[in-house]
Formats: C-alpha cells, structure tokens, sequence
C-alpha cells in the first residue's frame, strides 16, 4: 500500500496529467511519468489511457525496463519503455513527458533550423535541443518508441540536456520535479509558436546562452515556479492551493 | 425495429457526428455515415442536419442510390449521394466523412503541392491523397457532390486510398470502422496544420512509404485506436467507456 | 406597441447579435441591425452596447437618417448612421452587419490583393468585395462612419454588392435576411482565413465566376441556410428549433 | 482601513487581473497596477500569484521604491519595482500592465520592424512603440526587471508613450485608468497579430500619424471605453454593469 509521500506523488502525477492534456500540450497520445519518491529504480505511469481522463487508479509502478508491478487489467502504454530508460539513463531526473505538441511539431521536421529560445521563458528548454531520428539507426520502423534499444537511443541523444526533438514525431522533456517538467513542455510549445511567428518576419533574435543559463536557475526557483503550478492545476480544474 | 447491432452502431454514430464537431473538423456543414451492419447495400446518414446538434431520431437509412427508407418529413442532405456512391465503389469501407476542415482547405487550392504525412500520426491519410477537381468534368458548378455522376466521378478518384481532397472545397475520409473514420478525419487536419507550418520554415521532410504503411498499421491497431475514441467521445461530453 | 412580427424580428436580432459575438466575428465593437418589417424607412439596432450582451431592450428604432424614436436614456451606436445610410442605398437589403473581423483586417490593408472567394463557402462574399478607404475623400479621420457624408460614401462603394472592406478597420456585409447576412458574415472571415494560409503555399486557385454565381444561390437557399442558422444559432446559446 | 473610493479601485484591479487572464494577455506571469487613488507615492499591485486567479485578499500597497506596507505573509512579486519606476517617471499615469502577450512577442525579437497601428482600434498603442534592450546597459541578465536601475532604464526608454517592449521578454502598456490600460494592452495583442497576418501578404497600409491621433482620442472617449470595459468585464465573468 503505497505511503502518504508516494500518494502526494501519485496526486500530483494525475494533476500533471490534467495540466498537460489542458494546455494542449498533449491529447490523445503523450504521456508523464514520475520516479518513485522511495526506489530510484522504479517510477510511476499511467496505463494507456489518454492525459485528459487518466486518475489514481490509472496509476501502474514500473521498473527500468518497463516491467510492470501488479497490473492485474490494465494495459500499458507502448511507449512505457521511453520513460524507463530515461529514467534509467538520467539519475538527476525525476519527471519525464512524451508529447506531440502542434507547434512543436514544425521542429522536428528540419534539422538544421533548432528550436532555441526566443524569449525568457523559453528558456527552460534548455541552449541546446538535440534532434533525434530514427531512421538513423533502425530505418523505416512504426515510429514508436517501443523498445529498449530504441528508447536507450533516445535517451543516448538527450544526452544531459533537458529537451530533445524525435523527427517527424513529437518531442521529450525531462525535469527534476513534476511541476518542473510541466513548465518546461509547457514553454517548449510557447517557445515553438513565437520561434515560427517570428522566422516568418525575418531573422529574428535569441537569447544568449548567458541570458538562457541565468534565465533558467531564476525560473526554476521557488516563487515562479510554485506561481505557474498553481495557474496550470487552477486552470485544470484543481483549485487554488 | 433496428435491434441492438444497429442501435450500438447509431449510438456510435451520433456520438461521431459530435466528436467531429467538437474537434472543429465539421461546423454547420459535413456529415459522417456508416453502412448498416446487417445489410451491406445500406448505410444510416443524419437528415440535413448539422453534426453538433444531431441525435439517434435523426438518422435515416439509404440504398446505394441515396434513396431514403420511410424518411416520413426529414429532409435528407443534398449531398446523400457522396456517401452512397463511395459505399458502393468500396466494399472494404464501414463509414464515410464529408468535411471542409479549415486547415485543409489550402491544400484543395493547390495540386501541384500535396498533401502528405508529415508526423507519425499524420500517416492515416494514407501515401497518397487525390485531388478531384469538379471543374475537369463538368465545368462551372454549384460545387456540391448531389448527383450520381458527380459523386461517381469523385469515387473513381478517391480509388483504393482513404483520403481525398475536393478542389475549392473540402475533402472525404473513408474507414474501416466510425473510429478509424474519425481518427482519420481529425488526423487528417492535425496534419495539414503542421505541414503547413512547417513549409512557411522551409522544406520539411516527409515519412517515407516505409514508415507510412508501417506507422499506420500499428495506430489503427486496437491500443491507440481504443484510447483515441475514448478521448474524443470524452471530450464530446460522452463519458469514458 | 411593436406587434408579433416585428417582436419575431427582434427576437432573431438579438440571436443575430449573440451568433456573430460567439463566432468572433464582432467582440467589443460591431453592430448589426435589421430593417423594420413593416416600414421600409426604419430600421432596428441596438443602443451603444457589445453585441455579446445585447438584448431585446437595447434595441432602437430609427429612421434612414438615424434618428432615433423614443431612445430614452439609451445611447445611439456612434455609427448608426453607417446601417442608416446603406439601407437607404440598398432597398432589396432587410439586415446589416459592420464587423472588424480580424482574418478578415489584413485584406483592407492591401487594396491589390483583393478577398476573393477560395472555397464554395466563401461564394457567399461575392465575386467582388470593394475597397473603400476614408483617406480618399476625407484624409485624417478618427476612422469611425458616424456622419451622413462618410457613410453615403461608403455605400457608394459597396455598390450593388453583398460585401465591402474599410481600409485599416473592417467591413460591411448586407443580405435579405438575418440568416443571410450571419452566414455572409462569418463565412467571410471563414475565406479570408482560408485565403490567408492558402496564399503562404504559393499561388491559389479561385472560384470561377460561374462557381460563385451557382454556389451562392444555391448556399442561400432554404435547405444550408436553415441547417446554417440552426447551427450558430444552438452554439449561441439558443437552443435547437 | 481602505475607504470606499479605494475598495472600488481595488474591486476594478481584481476585474482587470481577470480581464487580462481571459483575454489570453497574461497567463501564469504578468501583472497590472494601480495608482492609489488619494496618495499619488503609493501603488497597488497583487503579491505574487497568476492573475487568473488574483482576489482582493491578494492586494498590496507599495510605495515607489516597491516597499510593501504590512505584507504579513504575502510575497510580492519579483517584478514588482518595474511598476513603481513607472509610476514615479509618469505622473499622467494611472495604471500600468507589464505583460509577455504571444502576438507581440515577435516584434520583441526585431527592432528594425517595429510595432504600428494597422487598424483603428491599433491606435491605442500609440505612434512609437519603443523597443528595450536589457542587453544595451545591462548584458547577460536573467531577463526580469527586479532591481530599481533595470526598471529605470525601462521607463526612460518608455519616455511619454502608451507602450514599449521589452526585447525576448516582452511589454509594459500604461493608461489613465485601469479600464484605459487594459483596453491598450489588449489591442496591442491584437494590432501585433493583424500586423504579423499583413506582413505576410506583403507591406501593409499602416494609420498615418494623424488618423492615430484622432482616432486614439476617440476610442478613450466615454461611449467606445466603457462598452470595451462593459464587455470584457462580462466576458471575465463579473456581469453587466
């Protein structure tokens, strides 16, 4: 029986969920996952049911091999194994989603043209968002990651950025904290929209990676971050806290 | 007396006349049929009626000619005979959308740039999209498929692919199933609105056949098709299953 | 006393203001009035107030010169006068709308690229939508129609056409009905949308002459226009007839 | 204990937090201040919290250096002595709104293009639309104007304008009273994103100086500002007046 710390957990994974099917971030498909507050070797996942109706008792722990404890009905998510390696590959991590986001999208479609920020909240993407494809090393597949040689391949090119691109797919974040990982999807899509808005204008500015670096540590701090959570989950529907 | 096949099979379509307008992909025009599960040289389509507010008493059974069974005083739509006319060309076909999705309809303005899948997702309009331009064989028209020769002409184009699109029009999806049709349909716009994001930054890549015939085999595999229906059907104010 | 018919009128004119609200198509500013159902030189609008919140006692009469009949306390739209004036002009014109539709604002910012209609929908616009601008005639204005000069001026250049744009501000549309002259406005800011996109790609095709003269006749007819008016109508709020 | 002449002012600043949220202007970042209504060294602005979700309990006083009276446990925001600069260089200044509104984010990132008036409502963001730079006196910051020297600076390059931006970050709007600057920030959103839609057409037609004058004048005269305010108050859910 899980504890009142995993619960407060679990809570606000099912909160996040809501949050991001919210925003637009995720939809039908897309995912958020959580690393167990007590075993670093497990981490939390909802079966595959879409964000906007997942609940507690969605909620399956797994290990990093997306090995599932105790499913009993529940089907997994394909992509389980995405958020298991990651998890695996990145100790500092303790969050991780999987989206689609449309405006996002244009990015993961040309290589040589990055998503980098463009205003300062932007920059919790991080200076750099590798761009990862799957054709580089396994062809022409289903496009999903599915597998553990996939998913360590992704992870591989994430590398210790925060952000990362799959081509022709959709995009990775990871974070050091459920409400942090929300942020970071969430202004990866701002950053994506006025990125286009303003490459249609002409060449537009960037910030420097000194801006981005002081930027991101100022974000991440107690007081922006704990005013955005409570304006996404209000915004979801969980009221003020 | 429809009996309890056909009754779940109405139930599914007018919950699919909402998720479609719910997700925009039909507003005051559109409509979305099915053949009738019992009779293959039938199919139920609402009366003219728009897709938001239709409901169970409006439904109408037709013959492949668009002849209505006991319609009593409902008003069938002028374009019945699209529907009938691509049911008879397509035996593999369950159920049919008519719409004008507004992200499409730069692609119906311009053969020589198709439309093409650009995500994973996108690949459920299938390799090959058609262009049918009404002026080809019958000049200046009223634009509206509701003759037998029209919607022939329209079906012979469409062929064996699940999509089309109508020259200064609008386009039609064709599935195995309602949740397959819809999921195509939806697709089929998310996917127009990102390739035309992505080509205003330059030349995007496109999945290749490989991973199309791939990609598209594994969403309409029950898994992603089950989730996706929920999602829509909840978001449509139906409730999950 | 006004009596059934016109009380209908008002009732629909109310709706009217609530439909073109929900679409976007006017927000804080826009108007639109109808012509007293009884008497040819009066006409109905509402006192200065935003179309969203409008109501049956908003409503004035007045006469073609905006006089208003037994406003009370109620203040006039500044440019009432502008409806006045174009349904003396136009005497087969029963409703009247001015919009600043935003699709819609960067086709009176280029007289050389006129609206045109893109999709059988947008037919309903004309094959010709004037350019007037203020400039011409009058130079440095607060840009607001709200004299008898400026708006005959305005008139003049609709001509005999169903819609006309205001250079830097907006549009006119005019039709024989409430229906008619909703469904004109709103799919004008559906095609100008459309024609926006579209134009990003490259070069777009149009509806021929032929097309918009078969199509609009035929989208004005009972059958869409009533399916039409039924659906904004119920996403406004007011239910199902 | 505030008097009923400031309750009503801090009423009308809980009504314009909202606004600003439901018009998509601010989300979770963003703010909006008044000037206290007996003492012109004094400032009210909420602690730190989204403006979605801002009520009268939230509302502090400060004085022109930003020093709260009797916070008790309330933070302010970090941003807090950007709107004291403003007020104490602008005496004419009523109301101020610091904001990062997605539409004019892009005209942050290229000072050569600036931000015009391209319509009539556009007007209300003045003739100049200064462009700051944080990195001109400053270099790599972490891009938040939470220091009374930054904040200068701001305001100097603000000059005697309605509205400046703030260069990858975003814009400040002030006005003579709340209803005035709320209507200014919103047809700032709304100008940048016609301009962006022109642009792309090609060079659009902008207000020429003196249609700005005049028309600005008009639109802050009683009938247009308090049909906006009547409307966008509604809109956030406080009703009609």
């Amino acid at each position: 029986m899980p504890d009142p710390v995993t619960e407060a957990l679990l809570s606000e994974l099912v909160i996040a969920n809501r949050v991001l099917a919210r925003e637009g971030v995720v939809d039908d498909f897309g995912h958020v996952a959580a690393r167990d507050p007590h075993d670093p070797t497990r981490f939390w996942l909802s079966r595959s049911r879409s964000p906007e109706i997942v609940s507690r008792e969605d909620m399956i722990r797994f290990d990093l091999d997306a090995n599932p404890e105790n499913p009993g009905h529940l089907r997994p998510y394909l992509e389980t194994i995405l958020h298991a390696r990651l998890f695996a590959a990145r100790p500092d991590v303790m969050a991780t989603v999987h989206h689609h986001s449309r405006p996002v999208l244009p990015f993961t479609l040309d290589p040589s043209r990055p998503l980098r920020p463009v205003f300062h909240l932007g920059s919790v993407i991080g200076p750099t968002v590798p761009f990862w494809d799957s054709q580089d090393e396994f062809g022409d597949t289903a496009m999903i990651i599915d597998t553990r040689e996939v998913a360590d391949s992704l992870a591989a090119a994430l590398g210790p950025h925060p952000t990362a691109l799959l081509a022709r797919h959709g995009a990775i974040c990871v974070g050091a904290s459920i409400p942090e990982v929300c942020f970071c999807a969430i202004y990866m899509q701002e950053n994506a929209a006025v990125q286009i808005a303003a490459e249609a204008r002409g060449a537009p500015m960037f910030l420097t990676p000194g801006e981005i670096e002081k930027t991101r540590k100022m974000q991440f701090g107690e007081r922006p971050l704990n005013r955005a959570w409570a304006y996404r989950r209000a915004r979801a529907g969980f009221g003020p806290l």
